[in-house]
């Protein structure tokens, strides 16, 4: 297996308005697609939105679930005022707050928010090490 | 926001047999970390394995879930043969069937499986599209 994830999905309850939440909202690139789902084309792993039972479904999974989702998405950037600027654009684009952007006990700083579905996303600075994919503007 | 997503870190009940897992399982680069957290330097975003207790803690919420957790992981390949020997691998390395590689609605060939912890991977051909970043060592 080649060391690369080619996607992330999410699945979502409301389709149109997380796709407002990621394309209006953050900013990112959408790809033409059929209406049912949302591409992504981000750096590195795509995201991609789609129908939460769909998504179940397609996996041959139940649907049921609730409660922590055992995972995280972290976006990492260059200082700590750079969190903060993302916490309030997030938050203001309808991102509910999780952890207020904080020292970490690892020497950095980070925050969380949750998507409309709840699904977690961590903005945090690195002083130690970039993390992923760099941007396509990066020097 | 930078249309990013630096890192996928997946919430495991057991570190030592998810590390085993992803790095000689499936073959994933793991990079020098403190004995608490393993990083895997995956070209695109970078994969994380952490606590799952201590994940939900980081985040500020309840670490109580059950069931489908809202998201998949999709691997992309180059052909149907492919998708079929990563299926191979990752139950031989210990995962669990999903759903067994076939043709799929949209014209690909895709199954899914579960990781230790249950977290669904998806391994795809899409022939309409390359979807995520390319290997490096790709054309």
């Amino acid at each position: 297996m080649k060391p690369r994830i080619s996607m992330i999905t999410l699945g979502v309850r409301h389709l149109a308005a997380s796709v407002r939440f990621y394309e209006a909202g953050l900013g990112f690139p959408r790809m033409e697609s059929p209406p049912e789902v949302a591409f992504f084309t981000l750096n590195g792993s795509w995201l991609a939105l789609y129908d939460r039972h769909a998504l179940a479904e397609d996996a041959a999974v139940s649907p049921e679930g609730t409660g922590f989702e055992g995972f995280t998405l972290s976006h990492n950037v260059a200082s700590e005022a750079e969190v903060e600027t993302i916490m309030r654009q997030a938050l203001g684009a309808g991102a509910t707050l999780a952890k207020a952007a904080q020292k970490t006990d690892w020497g950095g700083y980070a925050g969380y928010f949750k998507d409309p579905d709840g699904h977690l996303w961590e903005i945090a600075h690195n002083p130690h090490f970039w993390v992923g994919p760099r941007d396509e503007d990066a020097p």
